[in-house]
């Protein structure tokens, strides 16, 4: 091997680490273990049978086009179809607002590369989606985390921050927000707070990255505004995704942000990808129009409302008292809260042994917070698994607390 | 808009381009225009029907898992088939060294990031692929050319180099070569040339990264070995490719390193693209071990040596005097030499007007050179239009020079 060479490495490098959760994902996939720890959508929810009539149709309609190298900017149709369906959202777009990108991890990591010098301020929730908190730290960015409470991210603590660092003669390249059933925790932001979010990046001059891959999986209640809809100035850039709404294998995502935005977006995923998987792309879009969309994700909707409520009713007959968590409108996520002293870490190393897995949820924390806390998936394992594993996790909680009472 | 965006874009950002050739691609994609512009592989080489099977089969057999999330290093049985075809090669790797990237671009993109900071020095052929001096730039490195004679990179000049350097302290984090049927010069490095590389990679203590699309696509003459074949510490980073051997659409390519040196990929990976689109992997294994792969590859390769021997045929009773040609002995490229005062750029402009298209080689160079010399594509046209377009080509040329005389 060459001489020391890890003094080769980029500084960049130097600060990279696995990331935890697909670190654990491994662990996790003993098939006697019912894990709860990624954040996978269910397979029962793929199209598998639609999919081989519409790859057929592709690669007999289009097929060498399909098989050859795209345009970066993304497949035209694609692009039409999802400007389409966001105008329900009263989004009205062109194609030279919205680029498809390698699923919306690349959305993370394109505009942290376009946007980030090393020690640039990004402001995100406290917790946070950990594939976020680490495309930013991977360009040097110093992470802010706020609080959440129930109606959203905390604007009074904010606008603290806003306003500490305009004092300090510093703007955040941006606030990171999932408005929708956020991940980890759970939370939709109300309307007012959305608003409230967006006046406070006008006052201060940033912009918002709306990371929005759970919008469409809500099972209740009135959906809001995208953050997108209700900017009428191009401040917000949101990232969408194929990933829970269809199937994540794709790798399928798509940026929409002011023209001039997406055209350094451009340039960027030209040095990464060159262009996403043509072929996928076209799929697809035939996808989304040949109506199996549409259908397929009223199932997912269903599906996951079923599985949210089994929990629940479970969390609410064998959790111990001391322990709450969220109840969330849609998407694939609960929080869950411990007794203060209790540490999910050392807790998830006693729930592997009894063969049910979480993420702990000091990870999404920036600032190391939230040691006693866990989210947990209720989208990937079956019914009659999530069940069985709240069972499981309740009493390793419960010898937990027997443990420390001595 | 939020105001001044274009101050809120990071430093990396600000010396980002679109690429020439993908904006050229744009331009000469209008219908009647014979384009030897871009890299693209022969539609007619993609083996439509063959995988309109092979995906039938995948999603039949493993559908859900083909659509779900994969792992970061990718499918381990697409992994151990390209491992198996290194045998040949005389690599004896395991799963630890390979990991598979979306596509080299993806390579050249993330091995810039893990190992340059801002004013590194990287090495590369003067001329050099645009993609890997774009990935290299996009972190701010700092280019060094070297110019080739007939055997490859020139020795004598990165000795010098190496030398100077070593003079300032300086070492490069690497040295990018193409040693087969190089982009865009068409220059194959010998044997002893590519042991002259590694010899000055060890003495100067510096890696290299071997970038080997075209490997396979050899039309006569004895393989060289690779230059990861020569080498027994280490020393270098191959990436590999189906784009040009299989399809560009699917965007799968692959990296052979020291495993520290894949761990850190996967890390970059992680917050990249998380994976690479698993059902695409799946689909590209049941094709190697179908046994498809080999035959098509037979077929590639004698119609690429078909349309470079019409292709020079045609140089040779058309080209006006003054002008030179490699003959590569493989691969996708010729390079072409103009008179000293003729510039490419110019000379593009009116070859559009005439229906023919190229690449000025000028965005080859990190040095501004070559301002006389042209890229030429011969696999992506078909007989016929190659015929037609070096005609045309060579009554620009005519003309441009009957300009010059006045």
């Amino acid at each position: 091997m060459i001489n020391d060479l890890h003094s080769r490495f980029s500084d960049i490098a130097g600060h990279m680490k696995r990331s935890a959760i697909r670190e654990l994902l491994k662990l996790t996939q003993q098939p006697d273990i019912i894990s709860f720890a990624g954040g996978l959508p269910s397979p029962e929810s793929f199209p598998v049978k639609e999919l081989e009539g519409i790859m057929v149709k592709v690669l007999q309609e289009s097929g060498p086009q399909s098989l050859q190298y795209g345009t970066t900017e993304g497949d035209v149709r694609l692009r039409k179809l999802l400007i389409e369906r966001y105008r329900k959202e009263g989004l009205d777009l062109s194609l030279e607002n919205l680029v498809i990108s390698t699923a919306s991890q690349q959305g993370l990591d394109l505009i942290s590369k376009i946007f980030l010098n090393p020690g640039d301020v990004v402001i995100c929730g406290s917790p946070s989606y950990l594939g976020g908190i680490s495309a930013f730290n991977s360009y040097g960015a110093r992470l802010i985390g706020i609080p959440f409470d129930r109606d959203g991210m905390r604007t009074d603590e904010l606008f603290s921050v806003l306003k500490e660092l305009k004092e300090n003669g510093k703007t955040p390249k941006f606030i990171y927000v999932i408005p929708d059933f956020q991940n980890p925790a759970g939370i939709t932001a109300t309307g007012a707070r959305r608003k409230e979010i967006l006046e406070l990046a006008h006052e201060f001059d940033t912009l918002i990255l709306e990371d929005s891959p759970y919008r469409e999986i809500r099972f209740e209640g009135e959906p809001q505004p995208m953050m997108q809809a209700l900017d009428d100035s191009w401040h917000v850039i949101t990232l969408g995704t194929f990933s829970k709404i269809f199937v994540p294998g794709f790798r399928i995502g798509w940026v929409v942000a002011h023209k001039d935005i997406i055209d350094k977006f451009v340039m960027a995923k030209q040095t990464a990808d060159l262009c996403t998987p043509v072929f996928l792309q076209k799929v697809a879009a035939e996808y989304l129009v040949s109506g199996h969309f549409e259908k397929n994700l009223r199932k997912i909707v269903d599906s996951y409302r079923e599985k949210r409520d089994l929990m629940i009713d479970g969390f609410r007959k064998y959790m111990p008292e001391g322990v709450t968590w969220t109840e969330p409108e849609g998407g694939l996520f609960l929080f869950m809260e411990l007794p203060s002293w209790m540490k999910a870490e050392k807790l998830l190393r006693k729930a592997i042994i009894h063969k049910v897995a979480f993420v702990a949820g000091n990870v999404f924390f920036s600032d190391n917070g939230g040691q006693n806390t866990i989210r947990i998936n209720f989208s990937y394992a079956s019914k009659e698994e999530n069940i069985e594993g709240v069972q499981r996790l309740a009493e390793v909680i419960r010898e937990e607390m027997e443990h420390h009472r001595g």
